[in-house]
């Protein structure tokens, strides 16, 4: 049974409304706990976001994150009315240590962006932040620049208790923002479990922040992080640093020599950066340019959009059938007798096979 | 509908049999497609196998190989049987491109077994190898050495017209094989598509075979392949090369450092061979004796097998629900009309996946 969103007052009754939307306008950082709702029609939200109002862009969001039924399909009727529209941002992702200077980095990055003429979202997926609960302040302090921009709009990660769920919350809210206008969509990830391969899974272009330092293990970088990164930044490229940061750079390009690609056709770069200075800041948005500009002339571009596309609709078909089978509670008590049996040498693999799958057709 | 195996003639009734054992005994290659065999009931093939009868150890590999219900029910009922006495082995995984030498390694590699008091038996996963077919007399002439020996036992790659289906017949042929009394099953893969992750879920230690040469795309080898790897072995490091291996084992016990350890504890080594000239061999299997000494102390050994089993377990479950789903006609009718839909921004993918889901357990 879904549980209702914190944010509907108890006994809201079934229509999805409250007092007034007010607060939110001019608020770059926008929490679904803070939104008052008049009754919204699909289609006023439909032309609010088309509109770029962000009261109306904040509110589709919430009810994107919200784990209620009622709320999932009005998001999903709002989505594919929106689906025409989408699809025109570059998106991009954004991961590192804690420490690395990811937000900083964002902040500074998503600042010269906007003085380009660029509208920018950022999103956050951190799997952990159902723990530390409350990122919204969070957020606000650590890019201070950035979130007083009017073309920016930021938001911290959406509360789920698997990382499937913040997925899909995070991927539907690019789908909003893209049809709002933003053109450049930043999600940032903190790098817990498999939260980058899901970041990357999504984005165009994925950029991997580290520090002057030696080496993966000191960097608190999961080894495999590099190979999904099209970019790595080695941050921090100011005061004591400037050598360490010279050395670092020049380890790393020997690395990426050994590892696979992480786009077709593209050789990933090292450059060197101070979010704190400003520096290489510039060569970023260059490189950044390059890459759409040779992924879009080869076609690999649109080809991994594709495949993003269908991964998202054959991952979410597996997810389901999976939950369907070990749901099902005959399954479950084999299932946890088999596992013993397996491990003591008391059963072979596919006689428990043919077994489970046996209870499960029968009892469908 | 499943295919009858080759082997069994045309008309050849209900019953597993044909003329008489023949033609096996004492021969280490054994091809199925050799093999005439009388009824045996379950209870002959399991004593057969426990007392080590070659004959019937490789009547029962042709059962595992066979693609026929009756066959497969058979083969199941016997490994249940046999359950208890598998496990026992050691069992390595060899890959490398072709040309690297790993047909000439494991016939030093394993001739140096045999003489240390070991039973080793040559399993091949080639997922290639129904198009190539007949790779027995080339596995003769691969392996001289070891095919002469009586403690040894080879036999190619089953064929399959997926990789599942060559993974699930190996994983049984192993377990034959140990319950016969083989305590080193060295499992050979060529590296064709997710093959080395294939043998690598089935393998206690993993061995990658290089040229001297540099870097990854001069070897042809898959980026990522390093990283499944315990040990490297730059082979061939005889005559013009002694130079050129010096200089990849240190370019390679460089880029080590950087990416991900295979085994969990244990930092991946690089070590010089020459097949040929029968040198490094005795450092291989120190290696490997370290690598075990300090697996099983460490409870990593038996960490991985117990997760290997259930992954395997988890994984096939998973194939066969999935293959469920896709198989379903009206499913297929739709999932090709919303891939197009959802890449052209017709659909969202959300929608598809409800709409799906719905027909499937409608149907069901």
């Amino acid at each position: 049974m879904p549980k209702k969103p914190e944010w509907i007052p108890e006994n809201s009754g079934d229509e999805f409304s409250s007092s007034t939307i007010e607060g939110v306008l001019n608020k770059n950082i926008t929490s679904s706990k803070k939104i008052k709702s008049k009754s919204l029609t699909i289609d006023d939200y439909y032309s609010g976001i088309i509109d770029g109002n962000r009261a109306i862009i904040a509110q589709a969001i919430s009810i994107i994150e919200s784990n209620s039924d009622k709320h999932y399909l009005l998001a999903q009727s709002l989505l594919q009315k929106l689906i025409p529209s989408t699809g025109k941002s570059i998106r991009i992702g954004i991961t590192g240590a804690p420490g690395a200077g990811k937000s900083t980095f964002i902040d500074t990055f998503g600042s010269f962006l906007i003085k380009n003429g660029h509208k920018v979202a950022v999103l956050a997926i951190d799997p952990s932040s159902s723990l530390s609960k409350g990122s919204i302040l969070g957020d606000k302090t650590r890019m201070e620049v950035l979130s007083r921009e009017n073309g920016a709009f930021i938001r911290p990660s959406p509360s789920g208790s698997t990382l499937g769920g913040v997925a899909r919350k995070t991927r539907e809210t690019i789908l909003i923002l893209e049809a709002s206008g933003f053109d450049t969509i930043i999600i940032e990830t903190i790098g817990v479990g498999q939260s980058e391969i899901t970041v990357r899974s999504m984005v165009d272009f994925f950029v991997l922040i580290l520090l002057p330092g030696e080496g993966d293990e000191l960097q608190g970088i999961k080894k495999g992080t590099v190979e999904l990164a099209d970019v790595l930044i080695i941050n921090k490229d100011d005061g004591d640093n400037l050598n360490n940061a010279k050395f670092t750079k020049s380890q790393y390009e020997l690395a990426i020599h050994y590892i696979q690609q992480a786009t077709e056709g593209w050789n990933s770069k090292v450059i060197t950066t101070s979010a704190i200075e400003n520096k290489g800041i510039s060569e970023v948005y260059d490189l950044m340019n390059q890459f759409i500009e040779h992924t879009k002339s080869s076609n690999i571009f649109d080809k991994r959009r594709n495949s993003q596309l269908l991964n998202w609709l054959y991952s979410n078909i597996e997810d389901r059938i999976k939950s369907h089978f070990y749901n099902d509670s005959e399954v479950q008590n084999k299932l946890s007798k088999f596992e013993s049996e397996i491990i003591q040498g008391q059963i072979s693999v596919m006689a428990a096979v043919d077994e489970l799958l046996n209870t499960y057709f029968t009892n469908k």
